[in-house]
């Protein structure tokens, strides 16, 4: 191998590797030595790749070719394990920048689901970030917290198994998001647990949803309230013939973003 | 003022803020004691919210309404001070989640231009990553630098005034973005400095660009190419007329993704 | 002039102009002889072009120069003058083929607005077919009926002021369209008016208009109901820098469609 | 059955008919008396439905139901018989408008394909108009003259085998529509069916080819050049959970419209 290689372009264990078949073979995992990973075109063993540069080719037991790459954040949320609707990457981006989520930031979430937000909120939020991620349902919280262990983001959440009925325990976190059907039911309790002002979002698939929940957020002091749609449409990639695909996702849900302002009655002494 | 305020819930000196009137006056500051506020509608003293609640209603001295809150990246960057066309908000929560962009993570973008990408590669990376940024012009980097100290952003970015023909100085960073007019020009000096497999990025406006770019990017051993637009379409929040909003951005540019891949002749001896 | 031109390739009396300047003036007009058409860039005399080839470049008195061509469907809806909201052309033709508009049909429409839909269901149905449009207010019909006349369409539309409440005149009508804002309140009018199996259709701008109106289509037996949005996305027409335009219409209305299904109690004797 | 009904509500011979079943089955006929359609529900008989009212439900030989309707010009699109690529109804209205085709309008169109476009032109034009379609492949306009006849509109279309390099041999028409891959190589031709200043309109999948359309529509003094995609977002019917539906097409191609002018050198004796 050539010898110029930086030891910061090498594959280390601990670090989480997307291994990438020529037929669109995608397994993310976290690399440790001596392991074999089962493919549908041979199996690959990670000592083939541990200490060869990221990005390159590695060949499975009978001969087929595999690249070793990093996974970028949307591929770990497409390639989720799920048993629950995800929230897909054309939105997680978009949330993300409207929750201000970044380094050291406190999140709740609810409900975790399969945890494919979960795993972007604590890509953002990195270690010195918390998501507190719940659920009334404890097997999906199994699954979810499996997923971020695979991607080494385990860490820095907490999976509370509890009806958000009895209110969250956290107080003055930073950003509140509710991927439930009736948010509406529950802005007492989100304005309890998020900091004033803070950064509240949703994410709901239909119009009457969105309805009843502008008129309980108007009701509860809610202000820079915000609902939209984000849309991603992909293009063939051939130079010679540019142009869009042909499908694409019409819809997942409506994004509701907006803050709890306080109430004058607040102020008071 | 009612004494079951945190102090998390407080505003405090060094932190941002964004003061938002009812006939939508946005400013962004970085908060100091004794300093006035200048607006259409009065003047605004920092004492006076100054260890008030996030979220709280304060008066200018003339008695206007305005809120204080702390922005969302997307307020950031929307309300950057500008001299140049800058990365709307739809296309910046799709980079991050593309480049993998998060906690401590190294950055090259060219151009810096405003600076608006700029802050939130700086915001997603914290002060254990960096964002390297390059211009040819030293008066637009003086912009974006002013622009990222506002938003106390700017010790995790460095400013590199230099043509990018003659190659970036960072070698192995994590992620390299061009918002460059002719990026397939490029992506010699691209693969010299990025991680090999690392992700890189273009924003392009036209499709006659993005088919140039395509072809360099096919004969320079780039893989996992994906192009695509990003949409965001607002709808009003009113409950009882729950509609879209009439007009939308139909384009900014085309958003263009990839890898440099390992070719075989670097990996032989 | 070359004598090469034909007949049919000439501009004459009584056929629909548009007159089309450089700096994007549009007027749209029944062609007489001896007449002047005022314009922000000078006079134009009818007698300039009648007997010359259409799409020729004409001059005004003061040299500017214009095109002489005739109006697509599509340019007779934008130039409309208005006093209301009128449907949009991105709309407009995809009512006509979902409502099997073409020669010799029968249609209502209420209301009759500025009459741009009007025009467009006048022009599809010819003078083998009639419209007939409805409005309570005489002031909105005189308009439309102006702007039929000057496309010369209006012998074909029969212009009725009436409130819908009482119902509609005509009986077994090929289509019928509502452009009013609560359609969902005069469904057992339109099945009185419209043949059985019919083609009905509404436009409406909010999704609450919508579902009142899904809720009494299903009540009232209609089916094959489908609801949907259009959109156009327009590029610019430069072969160097092909891309789309900066902004679009993001929305002016759902459009509904179904069909009174015969009842079973309608059936028996 | 009840007295009441019309002889013109009444399904008679001769006319079209849209066959349609509880779980989708469509089939579009001239309905004859005496026939047995087959379907996979069963067999039904046009003397089951002949004199009764649109709209009507009847019954297979085995029980199951079916609704009688006429079908719109969308529905005959959709259920063409194809063995070609066929252009969607959400861009063949957007082309009606533009290309102003209504009753008695001449129509040159090619390649035939399938007969999608050929039907929506023909329906459009009426008996007192032409469609003039070109395909050097008489296989395929075999098929679209078959389909034409299964809707009736087969008298107002003249199918002509022929290479569209040897020229068109109709002159002045009023519109003129290429659905084939290299219209910018046939633009002379075009000029010289087309009525100057007339209705020229293409259908391209790539920006490629767009690109050179431009390029050569330029140069050969097109004007009044536009170039748009359509869009149609469909939305679940249920008025209690009313959203957009999961998918939708996201390109079918470019539709580019534009008008030949007139070149000074013509007007010069």
């Amino acid at each position: 191998m050539n010898e110029s290689w930086d030891e910061k372009q090498l594959i280390k264990e601990g670090e989480i590797a997307e291994i990438v078949g020529i037929s669109h073979f995608h397994h993310i995992i976290k690399i440790q030595a001596d392991q074999e990973i089962q493919t549908h075109k041979g199996i690959i063993y990670t000592n083939d790749f541990i200490g060869r540069p990221w990005g390159s080719i590695i060949h499975s037991h009978n001969g087929n070719k595999f690249y070793v790459i990093q996974p970028a954040l949307t591929d770990m949320i497409k390639n989720i394990p799920r048993e629950t609707q995800i929230v897909y990457p054309k939105d997680v981006g978009f949330i993300l920048l409207n929750l201000a989520i970044g380094p050291g930031k406190r999140i709740i979430e609810a409900g975790t689901g399969s945890g494919a937000l979960t795993t972007a909120f604590a890509y953002a939020a990195g270690s010195t970030g918390k998501v507190y991620s719940y659920d009334s349902r404890a097997d999906f919280q199994k699954l979810a917290e499996e997923n971020l262990k695979r991607v080494a983001l385990d860490e820095q959440v907490e999976f509370i198994t509890r009806d958000i009925r009895l209110g969250f325990t956290e107080k003055n976190v930073d950003a509140l998001f509710l991927d439930i059907p009736d948010p509406y039911n529950y802005l007492a309790q989100v304005r309890d647990a998020l900091k004033p002002g803070g950064f509240f979002g949703c994410l709901l698939p239909t119009a009457n949803q969105v309805i009843l929940l502008l008129e309980q957020m108007n009701a509860n002091q809610f202000g820079f309230t915000e609902v939209c749609e984000t849309g991603i449409r992909y293009y063939q990639t051939e130079a010679e013939r540019f142009r869009p695909v042909d499908r694409m996702i019409a819809h997942t849900g409506f994004l509701i973003f907006g803050r709890p302002l306080i109430k004058d009655e607040d102020l008071m002494v």
